[in-house]
């Protein structure tokens, strides 16, 4: 198992910048007397392909050689990531693979395909996952790019870290969302470098808490098939992701349904931003846990914006 | 009748800047290719209490004599000036008195009370309006803020665009909506006198476009309650605002219900920000006409982002 180091991500960082944005840091009065902090918002819902990922995915593919370079990538998430890698993989013109359940929605697929990303659709189970991805690498000789195990895409999301330590000084703590621990890893990795002092926190759905009860429990617990509305964090710790968090994060904290909702109803209500149920997990803690991040200056992780506008969890239709 | 000069401007600007945000300059590269523009999106939707009209808002509220200002500030808006009006009081501690039907959706009145607003309800019509409101100045002596046939507010107006040519340069094109014209009027105060080659375009409803039709025959023409969903635009213009259309607009479009839902939607999923109803016409306007756009730098405002959340166009609940 190959550690990324914090020169992977200065390296990291000058290989994708031609390709992601170096999105904004907001702030808002409302939630600061809301909450008694200092809240900076490092926005990667305005990203390319409308997420964080879109940096370690950029530079898994632009790391690689000419000659692997021309098999193509692969990968089999059915989001952000997918999103993500296929927008990379158009940047440098090659192509990606993405094996995706019949079953997903067509809304999925579209966008995916709206990047350029090249489907082959399984059946909705682990097992046919697994053969059809198999087969899709074996036919291409794709490289694989897991969305979060890899110190590739790991050492690319700690660039948003250290953006966010260029663009505010002073900060005290940053929280981040946590699903497989990508984007928790690779700001576990910034700042224990740069910034040892200051606090790391994830955030997690109560629904989904598996890396909540693996940090208590000293292992990795993982969990099949959580529900939650924060559909980008489902996903289990792995052996990489489980390295960062259990030696730097200082807490995880959690969240029910209900905060999560209220928590970005009100980000889009008051900071007129769209952010995923996903990346509200972070506020939705804070606003339940005000004494642990009262009178610090906090950055907070906004990791993506795409949403289905036509299913917002706080309207019955 | 006062007309404001770009002087007032200089002044507006100087006098609200601890009171207003200086608002980021948002591009896509999206819409760039579906438009073949270079678009700027200058985000009032960021700014205090949601709205640019808290520009001209705070330019009458701190540019009153502390004897005026004592007796507080009045209005009959119950949209966007309204809740301005209340904010920029607030930061002055002076009263503001807003008349409103009293069956304006509450949502709509606590909005205003958020923001400090004291509220007098009046009967839905104009007569029963006009007249509390006339009983409301009489017993407080508050000065009387217009939303926009004010001259200290379309100076207030012209500091957007002030800012956006000290943001972008080069730009050959400014669009923006057009309701009652404070918006359009600061923006022809401001270009006409510091970029009089840019031209200035105002989006409006196909279902309210008094100001086209106004625009056209050479006087101003009137509507009584027209129906659209951009309901910021719903306003006719007045002799000020009339002075700065018929002077210096280039040309005024308008654009369907559907169109502007439309272009609503897609900057929300595109573009990850919330925008009023009302400031996705110039997008609109934009998408429909791409010959009169293309290959041009593009300002386009967006004049706001206070959107019930619970009831989105786009959703039939």
């Amino acid at each position: 198992m190959y550690i990324p180091s914090y020169d992977d991500v200065v390296a990291a960082h000058a290989r994708i910048a031609p390709y992601i944005h170096r999105t904004p840091v907001l702030t808002s009065s409302y939630f600061n007397e809301l909450t008694g902090a200092d809240l900076f918002f490092k926005c990667e819902n305005f990203q390319k392909a409308g997420a964080f990922k879109v940096r370690g995915a950029s530079n898994a593919v632009f790391g690689l050689s000419d000659e692997m370079a021309a098999k193509g990538v692969a990968t089999h998430s059915s989001g952000n990531h997918a999103l993500s890698l296929s927008y990379a993989a158009g940047r440098r013109g090659i192509p990606c693979h993405v094996v995706m359940p019949r079953t997903a929605p067509e809304a999925k697929k579209d966008a995916v395909r709206g990047y350029g990303g090249i489907i082959t659709e399984c059946e909705p189970s682990t097992s046919s996952r697994e053969a059809v991805f198999a087969e899709v690498q074996a036919a291409t000789g794709a490289e694989f790019v897991h969305p979060y195990n890899d110190p590739r895409v790991i050492a690319g999301q700690g660039t948003c870290s250290k953006e966010l330590m260029e663009q505010v000084e002073g900060l005290d703590a940053v929280i981040a969302p946590i699903g497989g621990g990508g984007m928790i890893s690779g700001t576990c990795l910034t700042l224990s470098n740069i910034a040892p002092g200051v606090q790391i926190y994830a955030a997690e759905p109560e629904q989904a808490d598996d890396a909540y009860r693996s940090f208590k429990a000293g292992h990795i617990i993982a969990d099949d098939a959580p529900v939650t509305i924060a559909d980008g964090l489902k996903v289990p710790l792995k052996e990489l992701t489980w390295h960062f968090v259990s030696n730097h994060v200082t807490d995880i904290l959690t969240a029910s349904e209900d905060e999560i909702v209220e928590a970005m109803k009100l980000t889009w209500k008051r900071m007129k931003i769209v952010i995923e149920a996903s990346c509200a997990v972070p506020l939705a803690t804070i606003l339940k846990n005000p004494e642990v991040f009262a009178g610090k200056r906090v950055g907070v992780i906004i990791t993506g914006g795409n949403v289905d506008l036509d299913t917002l969890p706080w309207i019955k239709s």
